[in-house]
């Protein structure tokens, strides 16, 4: 089927279902970050296969009218996958482009029909465009462009394992025991998850339903005497479903969700956080339950990483930084002496990855990015793309693996060969204010949007600045984006303070569109430093064991404390990694790693 | 009459009233942070005379009982003051001690009726008291303190005066425009200001009701087509009720402001802070008008200078300067060779603050505390405190003045003679702290939770703090503390990003308890910096112009950055003020300023 022959197909079944205009979002019923080939009906429909975009079909006796709506990173892309489809693409935040509110409020009249999938529709985005929906009638049960496609590939249905107990640090009885405690002192009478790490974290279970994140697909319901797990049961063999019931937990069809919802008693308090469940969900709430919409209690403990999982983290951090150094070490001594590209770079590295023990596989798809493509952000590389490596200039790897039983994510900015003036000074910067973020001590109760201000200082100073948050939390042996941690300036609502034994990226960065992008990323880990009579003052552990391009550094452009740091930082690297190498690679890190 | 007699005739009054409890707290009709004499209840019925308190008294057939509630700062004063009258102090914050809503909780039962005068109770006040008076009977409109207190002094009503447009930068009828547009955007038909520094502001007004606080007391109400000003006729001549008449301020008794809110029409939209009304005022409102609780549209226009102002207060620090300068060369040069108090060293300076022309009067009561007192953050020297100052040691000197047309408020730290190797160590500390605030640079859009993370680095990094705010915003010839800028890392609801021309103190300050008190403080204006492709950075211009004491200075605490930036502002404050000094005080000076 053409993407007109799919649109056609579209605007029958909306005729067919008195529908005026039809929503396909990207994402699915977890409000994940990720989702599997199962849920991307927007990149079936349009061909448009970018990680993020929503289309919206009107369909009136006059035609119809598709379009596209996707942010800066995919506005060329989407042009040309849109190219002769007849779907207009808007390019959000441009001037004079309309929202998808202001479209929606153009192509409905009051009495008018939407329809979506409101399964797979956040409920915060129908709050978002609720102004332009005011007298719209909707029908959110319809999968109109699942009844279309034909071989639309499976859920993804693959086997869930259990974290032991070793690994994960407390049991999942344990953790049950304190989220039903919070539960009773909410008065809640049900704790309802739609987040797929939250679920995975509280039961001790992973899975590989989401490429990267290893998550089972699956909601829960978490009661005072039981917890429902509404999954795939094939994914489930006897011997973990006996652990499960052995604990209080009962697998439901993953689908009963939604049903299990709409018949709670009348006067139940249900604990659900708006902000992650799907509209469907969200709307399955009879109007005689009591709705407690906060925060899942799962997510602030899950940041907090217990001693456990931080030693899990620890170790697996070594074996990454070994993985890395190799990798580094090839790259230095072969690149302009063998043909190298960002693709087979990033293969390489995974190679080198898959030699550690324990490793599962990559935490997201590496970014290897060289010359001008670093300066795109989010640019990944693929055979169209593809460039070679030449032995001058920087080259930008961020990548990051699953380890049993911790999640790693580096970027290193590597000088492939001479360097210009300009790219040491902005990588001296960038160094500058990662080192700062590193080694900032702070009074328990700061928040990310302070911090950033310390970490951005030495870029802010020059009238410089870089546009992507400076850190994010990390997931162990789960997501490598994992809320509410943030290190962003920006002061958002429900930005939490810093606590012990939350894991986060200091990952400050300098692009210059058409010539490079700088990025230095080591993730660290929140620790108390002080407590005394002034207050309780924290600081950060440094994870990521892996050097810093010092071909790169301009030593006059660090003071003495700077150069401390990065030295002391270096001497760790080599302590804790050269025993991993081969000898003539360690010889290597030894000088990679030398004081400057 | 003592203080029992006092407390009698009260409760016969309140057995007269029926009121169960009555409370007494501090402050007058406008949240003041000062408040004049004619409101000082508080003071009279209990003998207390610090600045913050709450007095509550329950009578009952069984007899009378008394509290009094007030902070740290006063438990030593509170404690001897209110010895042989019979009232209990309650000392707020410390364990086992019951706050006034628990106190009010246990004296009052359902139906109980508790009295107060509803004016001088701020609205938010009761908010916070409110669980606690669930099933009460407020009488809100009882003033019965000063239906005993025979010798009141009567309220505050000295000559109001006009700010002319030379000097406010804006006329009375452009402002109003501006708040008038504002109201309209929000459908706003009345906006009424109970804050004192509003009203000045807004209608170029000054006077001088509140000591150290050049305001008017009055309220004003703006509608579309007038101004209300509620005010004592008696402060105004007949010129200057022509000029405002001319610009649609109609005078109207002071007190009629509480009946033109409750005469206020049917479906009326009004706007009204909540956080500045009274709670007699916030009571006033008719439950058929719409209530617009939002900040007062001219706070953030105050906050942000105009140029004139900006100009006002550059002018205003050159002369206050002059003034320090020489009061600096004095000190330096008599104490331990003429008998010095902390006393006559704030009449000294105050002297030579008033050789200045333009000179008002002082924006505050100085602080001027040697050796231990300087420990003491809100200490002022009284007769009975006063100690002399010895050859040795530090001083801490923390004043300002009101001038025609600005306000300043400065704090140097002074060395008196030797100092010790832990005062210098601190002295030179605070003083990387204060100089990190001074120089930071930042996107627009942070606010001073942020950069207080910056401010405080050096002392957090070392595991120290101090318990106040680093920053708090200042009026132009209005008050010292001037809401809502603040720069304090606790993040708090409704703080405002930084804004151009916005005028913020910076005060790190370090203190030892039974030792020393470190404090060092400049006011800055906040300015344009940088705009570029990367944002709009901001960063501060320093107004305050005197040298921070290099005698307490350790120059090896210093790196070259911070010494060129200490270097760069002492240059700056010798060439700007050596030409208003003698010779010899000018010669001083430039030793004074040496780089270092």
């Amino acid at each position: 089927m053409t993407v007109p022959e799919k649109l056609a197909a579209l605007c029958r079944r909306m005729e067919e279902e008195g529908v005026d205009v039809y929503l396909v979002p990207t994402g699915d019923d977890h409000s994940s970050e990720y989702a599997g080939d199962y849920y991307n009906c927007r990149a079936w429909l349009t061909g448009f296969t970018g990680s993020a975009g929503t289309a919206a079909v009107a369909c009136t006796p006059q035609g119809m009218e598709a379009g596209l709506w996707t942010d800066g990173r995919y506005f060329i892309q989407a042009a040309r996958q849109l190219e002769g489809t007849g779907i207009t693409l808007y390019r959000m935040g441009e001037p004079g482009v309309p929202t998808l509110a202001q479209w929606l409020e153009t192509h409905l009249s009051r009495g008018g029909v939407l329809g979506y999938d409101g399964r797979v529709l956040p409920s915060a985005e129908v709050k978002r465009l609720s102004q332009a929906l005011d007298g719209v009638i909707l029908h959110r049960e319809l999968d109109l462009v699942g009844d279309i496609w034909a071989d639309r590939p499976a859920r993804s249905c693959r086997p869930a394992w259990e974290l032991d107990e070793a690994h994960a640090g407390r049991s999942r009885t344990d953790k049950l025991a304190r989220i039903r405690a919070e539960m009773a002192e909410q008065e809640a009478d049900c704790l309802v998850l739609p987040a797929l790490d939250d679920i995975a974290w509280l039961l001790n279970l992973r899975g590989d339903d989401v490429a990267c994140n290893p998550v089972v697909l699956a909601f829960s319901a978490v009661e005072p005497e039981r917890v429902l797990l509404f999954a795939q049961p094939a994914a489930f063999d006897e011997a973990l479903q006996k652990r499960l019931a052995a604990d209080g937990v009962e697998l439901a069809p993953y689908e009963e969700i939604y049903d299990y919802v709409k018949a709670l008693p009348e006067g139940t308090t249900l604990w659900m956080d708006a902000a992650q469940a799907g509209d469907a969900l969200w709307n399955s709430v009879p109007a005689d339950v009591l709705l407690l919409d906060e925060e899942s209690p799962v997510r602030l403990r899950k940041a907090c990483k217990n001693p456990t999982e931080l030693e899990e983290e620890r170790r697996a951090h070594v074996k990454d930084g070994a993985a890395l150094c190799r990798f580094l070490y090839w790259l230095k001594h072969r690149v302009g002496k063998e043909p190298i590209t960002e693709c087979s770079a990033a293969e390489k590295l995974e190679q080198l990855r898959k030699e550690q023990p324990g490793y599962l596989g990559p935490s997201f798809a590496t970014i290897a990015a060289y010359g001008a493509h670093g300066a795109i952000v989010h640019y990944a590389p693929t055979p169209e793309t593809d460039i070679p490596l030449e032995p001058k200039g920087l080259f930008l790897v961020d990548s990051g693996g699953q380890y049993l039983a911790a999640t790693t994510d580096v970027t290193r900015t590597v000088a492939l060969g001479p360097v210009t003036d300009r790219e040491r000074e902005m990588f001296t910067l960038v160094l500058r204010s990662h080192l700062a973020l590193g080694a900032v001590q702070f009074r328990e109760g700061c928040r990310g949007d302070g911090l950033d201000v310390v970490a951005r200082g030495p870029l802010w100073e020059r009238g410089l600045d870089f546009n992507h948050g400076t850190g994010h939390g990390v997931g162990c042996l789960l997501n490598v984006h994992e809320d509410p941690v943030r290190i962003r300036w920006r002061a958002m609502d429900g930005m939490p303070p810093f606590m012990e034994g939350m894991v986060v990226s200091n990952e400050p960065g300098f692009y210059e569109e058409g010539a490079f992008g700088i990025r230095t990323e080591n993730l660290m880990a929140c620790r108390k430093a002080v407590q005394n009579q002034y207050g309780t003052f924290l600081n950060f552990e440094t994870l990521t064991l892996a050097p810093i391009d010092l071909d790169a550094v301009d030593p006059a452009g660090l003071d003495e404390r700077e150069k401390d740091r990065l030295n002391r930082y270096h001497a760790r690297v080599y302590r804790e990694i050269a025993p991993l190498l081969p000898p003539e690679e360690a010889a290597w890190l030894k000088t990679a790693t030398r004081p400057i």
